[in-house]
């Protein structure tokens, strides 16, 4: 096998987790850091683990992608917010085979950095993770961590690439699958499209998401993003999915999704790709999910209000 | 005409401004006040009126139904819920002819009072305006003002009665129509049900919740309330209503809807007659308000934690 170059873009909760643990595991790992680059240079990273905490002093840190060079493999930890700024930074990165893994929720991204880079060899990765990034050079990690990997546009040699990486990601100490495509996407959608937008509607975390009156709720817009799945062409996502998933919400520690924590702190939501894109697919393709369409309304409306104040 | 002998219960924001219109006109009218019996005894009432200002400085005040004795009309404004309480405050008002008409918000509120006290004869008031009794003594009346009354279970009788009334409101300078019962419950709910729960939801007033993303939402909610009062029979409504109802928002100054305002002060919020009635009413006649169901789950969701704090 090839020893593996990767380049970790958007170090942050996400892309230091995986990123970190790969390269704590021994593999060849260039990071790409904003804010705390400089903490970094001098502390290095630090991530502490619910299942123990590890030290990486001796990282490869950058502050641009034009330093870091071609990598086989590039894992995309930014937020879908950010989107835009892969435009200017992958290419740098990009050789020939190098393959990219876009770790972000929502649905449509590799749509989205395919009509921007249209040579991109695009996978998803989606992260079943709670972790942040609070302090510089600090990655926390709460719970879970299990990583599902999908080609979305790699011929067979990406493939196997995709496959190694995921063999290296689970000798590393990660939970790793790959699914198919629509699959893997819309799977995650199931949990982020109820949780992160009730979280901040509501203003509350997902234990009391899954209490009282809500729990129906719930179940009744998983059951939405299912069928909008379904229209999609997503195959092996039924409702069993959502008995499986509220379980799973009742076994993390109550917790602040990612929009709330975004919401919070006043960053930009990630809406579009969370909802927009996702609802636009399922009414295109004739099952609107109305319960959905209606929290986007509330979340535009919420966000709108957030940039005038 | 007999000269009628009115007594209004709960002379809040409501029944001290209709009342009030009545008796400063030269109607007979008797008032149940609660907590600023005392006040009112000693200072009268007084309406500061967007249509101008009035006192009522010999105003018929009680503290108890038993002491007002037996009435022609009886005026209900209390809030909903309180709506158990009419058990008791009703029957020492009551006589063999005695109409009461309950100025209140919501659907169900007729078969409510009904199933407590099944000799009353029952009339519906829909009441479209901006007033609130914050001091006391003192009604502040902001907006509009008009009424709509409509017979529940009222004989021939009754019913000229009700047109009596009708009469005599207008002459005290109340705009005021008689409907078909179902139109009248009803064409309050179509504003009612998106504005009172959105504006808790979303911590908005009106003006807010008509503009962005959040004007489509409203339409689409009262299209659900629409198509759920032609499935329970309310006839002379149908989607023109919705352009009109948003108008005569913007029209209104921006505006906290009573929910907001019960919220806001850690009051109960109506939401039993404003929701969970006509939505389970809806649902049994085959047409499922699937926005205003997910909205009511919500609003109990933040009753439940008011509860608790």
């Amino acid at each position: 096998m090839k020893r593996l170059r990767y380049a970790v873009i958007g170090t942050g909760g996400v892309g230091g987790y995986y990123g970190g643990r790969l390269a704590h595991a021994g593999h060849d790992v260039h990071f790409l850091f904003h804010s705390d680059y400089e903490h970094v240079r001098q502390h290095g990273l630090r991530v502490e683990s619910c299942n123990g905490d590890f030290e990486l002093p001796d990282i490869q840190a950058y502050s641009n992608t034009e330093q870091m060079g071609p990598a086989d493999v590039v894992l995309v930890g930014l937020k879908t917010t950010n989107e835009t700024l892969l435009a200017k930074l992958l290419p740098p990165l990009m050789k020939e085979d190098t393959i990219i893994i876009l770790i972000q929720n929502g649905v449509g991204v590799e749509e989205a950095v395919s009509s921007m880079l249209p040579n991109a060899k695009l996978a998803a990765g989606l992260a079943f993770i709670g972790s942040a990034k609070n302090r510089p050079g600090v990655v926390e990690h709460y719970f879970y961590g299990h990583i599902n990997l999908a080609s979305y546009n790699l011929d067979s040699s990406g493939s196997e690439r995709l496959e190694q990486v995921a063999e290296e990601m689970r000798t590393s100490g990660i939970a790793t699958r790959v699914l198919d495509y629509a699959e893997a996407r819309w799977k995650k959608a199931v949990w982020n499209m109820p949780f992160n937008g009730l979280s901040v509607a509501m203003r509350m975390n997902t234990a009391d998401l899954i209490s009282g009156d809500m729990e129906p709720l719930v179940r009744e817009m998983m059951a939405e993003v299912i069928a909008g799945a379904q229209a999609c062409g997503a195959q092996g996502i039924d409702e069993s999915f959502i008995d499986a998933m509220i379980e799973s919400t009742r076994r993390m520690p109550s917790y602040a999704p990612s929009m709330k924590l975004d919401y919070e702190h006043g960053r930009e939501m990630e809406i579009e790709f969370l909802y927009r894109r996702p609802l636009a697919m399922a009414r295109a393709a004739g099952a609107p999910m109305v319960r959905l369409e209606m929290l986007e309304r509330m979340l535009s409306k919420i966000a709108q209000k957030m940039r005038e104040e």
